[in-house]
């Protein structure tokens, strides 16, 4: 029997791999012969750079960057150990608690530093980049990021505008000959798990400017600029992503890289999913673990549980998720592949209890469910 | 699909009855095809007799009895509506809590009320009476029970012995010329969960004589008057009781019963399974629920959970234990042939939530079972 452990971490109580360990000791005493699978999971926030390195023999390169505010920044990002493959987190480099000692400047924050991340990332080899977004400082559509991969974003005079999203109003043009063979040549992947728009009462400015700092004048003024940027883009080339589902994502990062690099949006547990292998784990799988902190019938796209049970369901295995709460009615997951969702508690337990012996009640509780899935 | 639904009660929670509902419920959401067949259980204790009233369509006889003291007493029993079978509790006639109005008297108590019901149940036609022990006031051999079925206890003069447990250290003889055919030819079970031998340190007057009011001095005494009243009865019929498991249940009641009526002692679990008839509803389940409030490594025989689960092996289909709380290791229960157990508790929650909430979560957690089984 093959069982793959697929698993998100437990938020304040176990890592994914401690999930992962947990969950083989509990197969293991139901089915001492199991062939076992960890594949320590994430969504494409906390956790995520872990699974990608533990995966793909990866290390994690520091690299000296540039803060939402143009300061210096030491930020990390991961490389695999084959150096094909990377995974940046837009808030390393570009995230709002880098800059929370000072005043919000919502007008000037950028994206330069992921860009940064991602070129370093590129120049070592990378051809296959997951922009994990999300956090963000900004609202400048991404385009500090594209400019430190070596865009120009140019007024009607043909200057260079300055960091920032309010100075897209006045965009003009895009000159993207600057761009490097091997960043034309990258496939870029971003994980993205909002829906919003890139503009309108929907958009990067209103829903998320407001948590940047943005007044109200100023998210009225940023939402202008990027409707500029998404014009201006739009006609450089021909990629429009004023409404584009999750364009608005960390300031419009995402429609910026779409529009841009050709970037694919989609859920960040599918994408984090494909970077540590799990598609080619689950070949063969009889039985599938995943499971998180929780488990409730909103777990919707981009998240770990939904995002396996689909992939188990793909391939025919039945997917269990194992979490420390379970909040039904389960039917949209059970719709995606999920076969079945239990929750570790073991009788009347504080939240406290339940983290503190997550480990042991994790492998108890899949020892029963090997026990049933046997029969 | 055939499912049977055999659990015990849910003390402070769910009768047993409202646990086949519920776990319907939840089989029905997973498999709206099945057939499911609700046996609810008992283990001889509170809810016996509602279990057997539900499973042979019986009623409830109210008997004119006496009580422990020999003080008038309404208590009952249940008849099958077949009237062949019949359930008799002895806590109903012959319990402690009737006698706690009074100073305690454990010397002259008596289980004469539980045979005056025995009586009544075996002249309507019952041939087959599940006596089901626990909680007496007396330290009688059951020496009452069997004087009201017509049995004389005789000192050496010949004269009969008063009832109590302390005139039994003058016993010379049995006479059993009176106990009727009916009597004779009827099948006597009972259900008993101890282990403790008629007398000795581990006795019925040494081990339960302090919890009735017996000084040391007064277990020393019936200690004694029991081992006159088993070497007579082995002297009368052959059959040695002294050291018997099981034998001092219920102030030696069961020894009494086992060495005059050839009753049969088990766990009270499994003759009640008998006694509803779940061996006949269990052929050709394909999956068997059951649970308790509470499963824990330690629910050995006697217990629902484990009748149901060694019913269950014995036909071959898995057995699942839903429960409020679970407590590995499970072993032992594993070993009896129990498939998997699992807390209906859905992440933290106090004991009181769960309770509350009990219908409704072991609903969802069947389902989650069932979906898990067919997978």
């Amino acid at each position: 029997m093959r069982v793959v452990v697929a698993p998100d971490s437990f938020k304040g109580s176990l890592s994914a791999a401690a999930v992962c360990a947990a969950v083989e000791e509990g197969v293991r005493r139901a089915a001492p012969a199991a062939e076992v699978v960890a594949v320590p999971m994430a969504d494409g926030g906390e956790g995520t750079l872990d699974c990608f390195l533990r995966a793909r023999a990866g290390a994690a390169v520091e690299v000296a960057a540039t803060d939402p505010l143009g300061r210096p920044v030491k930020a990390r990002y991961a490389l695999s150990g084959d150096g094909t493959s990377a995974v940046v987190e837009l808030a390393a480099a570009s995230g709002l608690p880098l800059v929370e000692d000072v005043p919000p400047d919502p007008m000037s924050a950028a994206t330069t530093g992921t860009g940064e991340l991602i070129a370093d990332a590129v120049r070592r080899g990378a051809r296959d980049v997951l922009v994990c977004i999300g956090g963000s400082a900004s609202t400048d559509g991404g385009a500090g990021l594209l400019r430190a991969l070596g865009v120009r974003f140019l007024d009607a005079a043909g200057e260079e505008l300055p960091p920032g999203g309010a100075a897209l109003a006045r965009l003009a043009s895009v000159d993207d000959s600057g761009l490097p063979r091997e960043v034309r040549d990258a496939r870029f992947r971003v994980a993205c798990d909002v829906t919003n728009p890139l503009v309108g009462p929907d958009g990067a400015a209103a829903v998320f400017g407001p948590q940047k700092g943005a007044s109200p004048g100023q998210v009225a003024e940023l939402d202008a600029a990027l409707t500029v940027f998404a014009d201006v883009l739009a006609e450089h080339g021909g990629v429009r992503v004023h409404d584009l589902p999750g364009a608005g994502a960390a300031g419009g990062t995402c429609g910026g890289l779409v529009a841009v690099l050709g970037a694919e949006p989609s859920g960040g547990a599918a994408l984090v999913a494909e970077a540590v292998g799990l598609p080619a784990a689950l070949a063969g799988a009889d039985l599938v673990f995943t499971g998180e902190g929780r488990v409730d019938g909103q777990s919707a796209a981009g998240k770990v549980v939904s995002a396996v049970a689909a992939l188990a369901r793909d391939r025919g295995a039945p997917c269990v998720a194992l979490a420390g709460g379970v909040a039904g009615p389960l039917d949209d997951l059970h719709a995606l592949g999920l076969t079945a969702a239990f929750s570790l508690a073991d009788g009347p337990r504080t939240l406290a209890e339940l983290k503190a012996d997550a480990a042991p009640l994790l492998a108890a509780l899949a020892e029963q469910a090997v026990r049933l899935y046997l029969r």
